[in-house]
């Protein structure tokens, strides 16, 4: 197959964020090429979000639903081949699902779904189809984190103790949902973000992050959850004490109200003979730490890096690669899976690694665990 | 009174780690001079130290008791004016009582006895005597860190809300206790140490230093402890999700397995206009934080620094000061106390700003509430 | 013009490094598609480099003589509407110029020519025809380079005095060409390179940084040029004193020997009010100091940030921009003027902000002067 | 000799920077004690002083000519061992010689001397005498430097071939000594400062930490020095390029207008092998470099440190020491060297590292070198 992968959009019109972001992150190398979607539910942006995106009126629809009914009598090679999930939470399954259906690979933002459930009735989907679902937690994407995971898999820092991961962000310090600010207005709505804010936003980031790099999953988490901008319906700041599979222990921490915080998300990782830091603000930088030497400044795109952090790099050292770069990996990895398959090739191991439906659940258990947990004064630990 | 204030030692001996650190805090300033001590348990470590020290063999004894009650029978001026007490934990309450008995003031690490009880009688000795007491949190010492708590004072992030400290080490990572090292050993102890280990030693500090800062009393603690060196008597690792008197949350983390890890004492405050940080390891530095504008480092030794800042600095901004220095500071304003009260006058505000028995009561609230906390798996939240 | 703009490319086969850099830059935007190319002076790697950028046959070319002569018989819309030439220095002024000759606008690599000499022909054809030429000076896309030249440009320093800027390598701390590393053997080779090796590689980047954030002119040299590494042809470092036009002065440093180095390049300004510190290895922070009142840390993608700064930043403050978005900045500028060109519109200010023409002349007189005052031990300061 | 060395001073009354920092420095070690001084041209500010450092009146001098005078006659053992000269630039000579005459070690802040004559004198009678001269070049004695030079010295980077160190402050940016600030006021008046303002006061620092870390010559230099502030005296900027013995090639940059600078002397060598940075403002971290794998940050207080950091270490990794402790190892190893010669003992390799005349002796020549290349348009390097 020589051409590039054909991508379909739901959501992601010119008033949009993330859509944005994915389309950058998706074009950037190359391997894929925007062919039509269903910008916004309102039909009207759609239309003129699709032209600015230079696409042909036949290819901007006014509904997913349209759009998956025409796009599938179109002959392959013209049709789109996969088609990318960018709406709030709650408007994930239904097009996700459409398109398993209709034979369409996904890439969906995260949390995968609004309900657990729904996650759980798209992984049998996927089982069934041997489509190929991918879920943009982006900071996996990062090659500093790559290596941070090999390296740990690879037992560099022993058995792994203890893990902090921390997400601070301070954007929700004010009632911004009051002002019109649309990315605050459905993020703090339960019938649109689902039952967690902050974590079910970023919380999700820094668990998947965590368990990402250790390999290890969580079994019990303690935790709390706090509403601090008064009339809110949505945590906006929590923390977990984390029990991991093999003994180790975590500790949580995400808010949306650390005034003055960015999107801060750092990982530090110990086991019995060294340990790593990594934070999102310098993402080309890993700290590797020991005990009886000088700690190293790990710095991606040089030749000491391992091999899929390598994969993951498009610039020599020095040159910094940023969060468009983390998110075009899980694109380019999604990509060259889904080029394996329909060219019926076995797909590399480093291909292979972009979060995907698995992670998902993942994500959805952990809202629903930390969430009971998070208001419950008197249970102190719930299982995962 | 135009002379220096006279120090005795307890403890401190030339094998000693913090025997040496109070030494140098305490004469860096030119107000207190060594005139005597007992310094080891061990008789001839005691002459040997005190010689090394420049101190007369008559001034060098071989108990506390004797010291206490031979320098009580020389004049004023001449006996010491007051004791540092520098032993491992579980012998700060006798010498500190018996200095009280016979009319000295005491200076003494922290925490402050082996018991609450045994701090709670210090402090009815204290009130019936009148004398001064000191205890060492040296991270309060610093001036950023004073600045911090006057910033926070006077509401220029407004109501607080979030708080984060950490002290994380990594110098506990193995058995070091077996090796014959003597810090490992005794704080390892549970009879030298007492009911805690980590939280002892340096989760004590940490939350002095969050109510410090914030000028706000925990109330409630939900806190898991781990040992994670198999043998070890105490723990080495814990977390803890605190509650505050205003409504405020934190968590506290304090581990010495952290491979990797120095010292890393780190406090982040978050009110609902802006947010504070600030880490040991590069003390002089106080960030800023605002939802608004641009995070402002904030430099020791400046002309902009409060006037409690610049009391308690040596040196112009761009000249370091480090952990000596905010030591010093307590001895400092300690011995302004002291000399002011040898004098009748009144102390001034800033200098009665160093820790205190009350310090040092909260800070066995704290071990008493977080052990019991840390190993219940039932109980969710421990009042303070 | 409802189209994406058509590239083609001279060079950037696929065993290139920047090639492949200029196509992610152009393309992540989906503003720009490669149509075709001559991507290597080997047809065969240019086929095959043509093919896996999903080109059809027709459009890969085996010489760039060819692809201008063919792509312009091609109906507008169809042929290409620029080409990026992103050959070795001395193979940037024949296509060049066969571009602008043909009625192709030019975004070219630096240095812009092999001598000053084409680079003024190049002016003078310009001007001629009215094409657009682009520059690749990279580091002035960054959002945060942007917004320091806005801030000494509106007087926040004051009158300045004093420009440092470094750019540190250490790549070629040995003999690097030797072992058949492409990079390292035409840059470090007079026939390829021109007249200066490291001042010609990095030391042009320093220059026209300087001079874009201040908006100054250097005016007068005192410089040394040094070859360390035995055999080498052209400087691998060196250093030089800068006096600008308004009486400022400069210290520039490039080296190529700095071992352990990556591609640190750095600059810092200072006016008699304040002054600013940027750092590619973090480039969505800009330090802004003062005299009176504490450092800011002024980040990229926060509401603060002036227009220009906003107008080239994709991502919200916290998700790190880098390295292949300041290079998509020049690009996407470049694209919006040459889109207005094409439309008979007027392009805005902020458009127009990327380097051209005169950007590359500057570099050319650089090179010229610092070769000149580099090795001459007897005359002190080189005229501009 | 069990005793404490017995200090006197010259200047550093009450109202003076310097000598309260030379006071904190030499006491801390319990090593030093002062026994008396003539601490301000004006006696009543000298007995006023005296008083607040608790001395008796009888050893508070009018003038050091009484000092001297009156000291000589004291028995051994009660009269001052040596004395401590911290005057501006201009009366270092006329004290340093009478001590020497009179039997006194001494201890002089930098720069040595007013000319380069008087400090040949002094090494003259130095040399005469047997005594001990300290020169405080305070950066030297940081234990992260030492461990620099301790490792250039070793190899560890191979042959030395760059050396960039800066000294950038910001205070004089305006014209400060207007104002009645003594600090500025005497700096920048060349009857009590010296041919050169900036160059004399923190270039000298910067010039003998460069030939310090790398143990080489500087030999040629070429400078420019400016006056930025109107109506100022003596150079407040300067950047020189400079020539090393052994082939190597630095840059050395100080400033006093660079506005928003503290005091952040920097220095980074790199050889044939490897790199090394250290910045004041982070004194206890040192970065060594390297071209095949990461760098290294060497922290203070650890076990891995050489033997000459840690005996000039007071604290265990993570609790950092700062310029007061750098400045206390001068007076510790300058105590240790006059205790062993009292003692007739040999002084150990590293008791006998800290400045002296020879120091002092550089820095004036390289006074007396760059002012003349600063201000010469014509002649490009002097011979130093």
């Amino acid at each position: 197959m020589n051409r590039k992968l054909r991508m379909g959009m739901v959501g992601g019109g010119s008033d949009a964020f993330i859509g944005a972001i994915h389309r950058l992150a998706a074009l950037m190398d190359n391997q894929i090429e925007l062919v039509c979607g269903c910008f916004s539910i309102d039909p009207a942006i759609s239309l003129s979000s699709g032209r600015s995106y230079y696409l042909p009126e036949s290819r901007i629809y006014a509904t997913y639903r349209e759009m998956f009914e025409k796009e599938i009598t179109l002959p392959e090679g013209e049709r789109m081949d996969f088609v990318t999930i960018v709406t709030p939470n709650f408007a994930h399954f239904d097009p996700a699902m459409m398109a398993l259906e209709n034979g369409f690979h996904v890439v969906v933002d995260k949390p995968i779904t609004f309900t657990l459930d729904e996650a759980l009735q798209l992984k049998a989907k996927i089982e069934e189809t041997g489509l190929i679902l991918a879920l943009t937690h982006t900071y996996s994407g990062y090659p500093a984190v790559k290596e941070a995971r090999e390296r740990v898999r690879r037992g560099d820092f022993g058995k792994i103790r203890k893990v902090y991961v921390e997400y601070p962000q301070g954007w929700l310090s004010t009632k911004l949902e009051d002002s019109g600010n649309a990315q605050a207005s459905w993020r703090t709505d339960p019938k649109r973000s689902g039952k967690a804010g902050a974590m079910g936003d970023i919380g999700t980031h820094a668990h998947h992050l965590a368990e990402y790099v250790t390999g290890l999953k969580t079994t019990e988490v303690c935790a709390e959850l706090n509403v601090f901008v008064p009339g809110r319906l949505l945590d906006d700041d929590g923390a977990a004490l984390l029990r991991f599979e093999n003994g180790a222990r975590g500790v949580l921490m995400a808010t949306q109200i650390a005034a003055g915080e960015e999107n801060a998300i750092k990982l530090r990782v110990y086991g019995d003979k060294g340990g790593l830091e990594w934070l999102q603000h310098e993402p080309n930088t890993l700290l590797v730490k020991w005990s009886d030497r000088p700690t190293e400044i790990v710095r991606v795109g040089n030749g000491y890096m391992s091999d899929i952090a390598k994969h993951n790099t498009r610039t020599p050292g020095g040159h910094p690669e940023g969060y468009l770069e983390a998110f075009a990996n899980i694109y380019r990895n999604f990509s060259l899976t889904v080029r394996a398959k329909m060219n019926n090739q076995t797909a590399k191991a480093e291909w292979l690694d972009f979060p995907g439906v698995e992670d998902g659940i993942r994500g959805m258990q952990f809202i629903d665990t930390v969430v009971k947990a998070g208001y419950d004064d008197t249970t102190k630990w719930v299982k995962f």
